[in-house]
């Protein structure tokens, strides 16, 4: 093939996932406008949490639908399969309840630049008088919308290719358990890393790469090539996980969106945070007295190396995923597509 | 038929629905078992939720799994059957996950005798003296358990007869927005009864009987019984609510396994408050104003003769229930089987 061929070929491939990110993002959007006349019916305030849901997957990046529908695609699933579209959308809103449901267990105030719902329903509560407890209110509006997400990822998964229905199965449990693990952490705020690390392989390494990759070619009838594509979107997921970690700890809080400054105050250990305490027993002192500002905290973890150490294992994962593309029997265009997915995932900067 | 005939004929149409019951207790048991196992593969930690569920599945009354399998049995469904068993266990765990999520929201401390998820977890918490705020670390793995739950329901629903599908989706939605109005309510804390009794139409009448039954019948293929059944089960349901406002509010919470006293403290609004706030508007004062004991506040209660009305239209529901049950196209015996269970679900004293 000449360069040229290959290179037409490339950009195919990348607008046929584009196209269908679309169809995913309208069909979130007019599933939940369905849902919502529906709640309408039964009563005025039952909406209110189908559209916390609504806002929250009007912004979203559709990291999972595009790994789900790139490995479908690379296995030679057909785009014009309305099911896929619906198998995708149903990863989102299983994400969509994990996020939700997650912000709740660690306290988190924002998500994605605006309040997390929790806080926005909380504040509301408060504004406008209401009786009992605002965080409870809040918390409660949060759990409802974390639920119907969940049943209706179900809900969409009945239209999605068969194929498709095995991994949903190993996907959901894991994750619904990953921000326990997350919570279990932060209370035992142990140094040791093996919570951390199966923290981030289930809630990043299995859930944003691996098992969605893995639907998606299983519903394109391959789960050989589900098989094949396993080990890079385990190391792709697991790679995303270090760069959310420096996202939260040295990130500009104005540009990621996420809350301001890192999860210090909450304990939350993460994989960098779990190291930088193995190599610095001082920093642990520094988190749980009280008076120490987390410009404090963050100067000392750098002292550490640990971030450092953090970028040389993104960059390893990459290349181990990588290179895993290069034996698997794909056709060149959706190689170079894994391939940039890889890079755009791990080198994200919010 | 003879009378000893009809009698034997009752006896083993009982008889058929206790055995259903205890193996849709051992299919629960066994279930959370092998998922317990798996969970332990992942990590120790990970363990915590489905033993939570594990314990509260153990003490249930299945309620629901019980008009599920009358109904399908009354349909001329085959016992034998292994389908029907996963379909009565599933409701069970949607049922428990509400349960789970229902006490986070409205606060409660106890469930069926024993703490609450959510209070036992934030007792263990501060026991261990672990780092973080117990009551979010307890919350944390209320939010997991019921998610789980509800996901675990659902992989339950897989091996359930075909037609027991519909029901399913029309019945989860309603489950999850059932408890959330019941937050609303107690935030608007408004007199109107619109919102309560449209909880207990949602959260017991079609949830608890109607629901149940119309997928028990709909999964022997009879989808005209559902339909004949249908406001049997919305009368039976709709008065199960006015007995757990009665039992909460008068009711001995040594017997009961509640929270010790009413709901006051938390303003929940049951139908029955509402009524008795529309009537004496002083009522509302007595709650919301510190300084008012739950027995002062009962026996003004009581005083406006709200409670005695709330007998009486336990009564006429479940009249006119059994009165549906007269010209339903039945075999005698389950209709003497479901005249037997509305009279338990209305007048239980637990």
């Amino acid at each position: 093939m000449t360069r040229r061929a290959a290179t037409e070929q490339a950009v195919r491939a990348r607008r046929t996932v584009e196209d269908l990110l679309r169809r995913v993002r309208h069909r979130l959007a007019s599933f939940l406008a369905a849902e919502r006349a529906h709640c309408a019916e039964v009563h005025e305030h039952a909406v209110v949490a189908v559209d916390a849901l609504a806002d929250l997957a009007a912004g979203g990046p559709l990291l999972r639908p595009a790994f789900c529908l790139t490995g479908y695609l690379a296995a030679g699933g057909d785009p014009e399969e309305a099911g896929i579209v619906d198998a995708a959308a149903a990863l989102e809103l299983l994400h969509l309840s994990t996020l939700v449901h997650g912000d709740v267990l660690d306290g988190s105030r924002t998500r994605r630049g605006k309040p997390a719902v929790h806080a926005l329903h909380s504040t509301l509560h408060r504004t406008r008088g209401w009786h009992g407890e605002s965080r409870r209110f809040g918390e409660g509006v949060a759990v409802v919308a974390g639920d119907l997400a969940l049943v209706y990822s179900d809900e969409l998964m009945a239209g999605a290719p068969r194929g498709a229905r095995t991994e949903w199965r190993r996907l959901r449990p894991e994750a619904v358990l990953g921000p326990y693990l997350d919570l279990a952490a932060a209370a035992e705020f142990s140094a040791a890393p093996d919570l951390p690390r199966l923290t981030a392989l289930l809630t990043s390494g299995r859930r944003a790469a691996r098992r969605p990759l893995a639907r998606g070619a299983s519903a394109a009838g391959r789960p050989d090539l589900a098989g094949a594509l396993a080990p890079y979107g385990e190391a792709v997921g697991e790679a995303s996980r270090p760069r959310d970690d420096l996202l939260d700890a040295l990130g500009d809080p104005a540009h990621t969106g996420a809350t301001a400054g890192p999860d210090f105050p909450r304990h939350k250990v993460t994989l960098l945070l779990g190291r930088a305490m193995q190599r610095d027993s001082r920093l642990r002192d520094l988190i749980t007295e009280p008076g120490h500002t987390p410009d404090e905290i963050r100067a000392r973890l750098l002292e550490t190396g640990v971030t450092a150490d953090a970028e040389q294992r993104i960059a390893h994962l990459v290349d181990q995923g990588c290179a895993v593309l290069a034996d698997a029997p794909l056709p060149p265009q959706w190689r170079a597509r894994l391939t940039d997915m890889a890079l755009r995932a791990a080198y994200r900067d919010k």
